[in-house]
């Protein structure tokens, strides 16, 4: 009996229709499919944009759901990375192939990232399968440009210190769950002093999708803010 | 008779396996079909990857493929991107929805900025519909995570001096079509003193991908590299 492998797939920000023909492919016709969910109780946002695609399946599969709670104590998340890892490699080594769906892309700040390495460091063969990513599904929803000729982008998923030094030398800034950092991210950006625009995004292409013009202050988990600089 | 749509719709770094379902389905049944092509004798590499949903249309519809030159002159530039905007203009008063399809994702670094601005300014609706950006499918080609936890990315199409300022506080580069400034990109890379990988890719999802552990030396135009620094 051969082995399995491992698909790590991004299906996208919410709207089901922005997985890409390759995801549904796969999803729709994979052994086992591995929902990572965020609480006990709670379904996975991920399961939830694929389940069209599961529910036109005719064959037989298995959905697992392995729980990676948002929790900052980091020998309890190894714990939890550890035990999924180990279920997939057990799934996979008995022959079966496993699809790995993740919200957005399975390359950025995904937790895909975590049993990626671990089943990879026992050789099994990893295929990753992008998706599209929260912050250009924030940008099309605001009907914004993030970049143009030699703009320079960055990506900040928590705002510390080095925001300050480098902000002076970026065109746009992609501040993800900014919920969670918000009075610096703001004393930050307004510290700069060229001409800016600053757009938020809540629950993008989702139902509760929400655009607005400068900062939010409410606590949705699903906040991105593009900030973009004047060039003059 | 009413106006016409507008949408700009990314369909990815170049498999056509990687358009979304959207994309898929509005490419599917829109009038008119904008494919920017860069060179007069040379298929638009946007349309060719578009091209099987098209064959499958029993319906009738148009494609125009206005010349977008990779050209520094401004003027010129201008010219064409004007007549462009005017010929889809045109079609859209006349009640024509249109497609303006572009590679990767229509917000980062897309042909599509120059005429969503001009088309847009006109009172037409835009809808944007995001696409597999390049990056994030070099990534899952090269099998390696962009970022994690609390990672900063930088995202930087033409290397200038600012590159040297940002780098000792980013996570991540990724350097676009690098083989126009990999002079500049290898020397500031090489000066930081952290330990770095680096992994370049071209021609990423097409028929000749190619992946190399370090900086590639040729022209070719499809190049990226990402530069991930060590935390420790």
């Amino acid at each position: 009996m051969s082995i399995g492998k491992l698909y790590g797939i991004g299906v996208g920000p919410g709207d089901p229709e922005l997985l890409t023909l390759k995801a549904a492919k796969i999803i729709g016709k994979t052994d086992i499919i591995f929902a990572p969910k965020s609480r006990d109780g709670k379904p996975s946002v991920a399961l939830s944009i694929v389940q069209e695609v599961l529910d036109e399946r005719t064959d037989e599969f298995e959905v697992l759901e392995p729980l990676f709670p948002m929790i900052e104590d980091k020998n309890e998340l190894d714990k939890h990375w550890n035990e999924a890892a180990n279920l997939l490699l057990e799934k996979i080594k008995e022959g079966s192939d496993a699809v790995f769906i993740t919200l957005g892309d399975p390359t950025v700040f995904s937790t895909f990232s975590y049993v990626a390495e671990k089943v990879e460091s026992e050789g099994i063969e990893l295929v990753i399968v992008p998706g599209i990513t929260s912050f250009t599904a924030c940008a099309a929803a605001a009907n914004i440009q993030l970049t143009a000729q030699n703009d320079i982008m960055a990506i900040v998923p928590q705002v510390d210190e080095r925001l300050s030094k480098i902000l002076p030398y970026v065109d746009t800034v992609v501040a993800m769950k900014t919920s969670r950092h918000l009075d610096i991210l703001e004393d930050c950006i307004k510290n700069d002093p060229r001409e800016k625009s600053v757009i938020s995004v809540q629950n993008c292409t989702m139902e509760n999708e929400c655009v607005v013009d400068g900062f939010v202050y409410n606590k949705q988990y699903f906040s991105t803010s593009i900030i973009k600089f004047n060039k003059k």
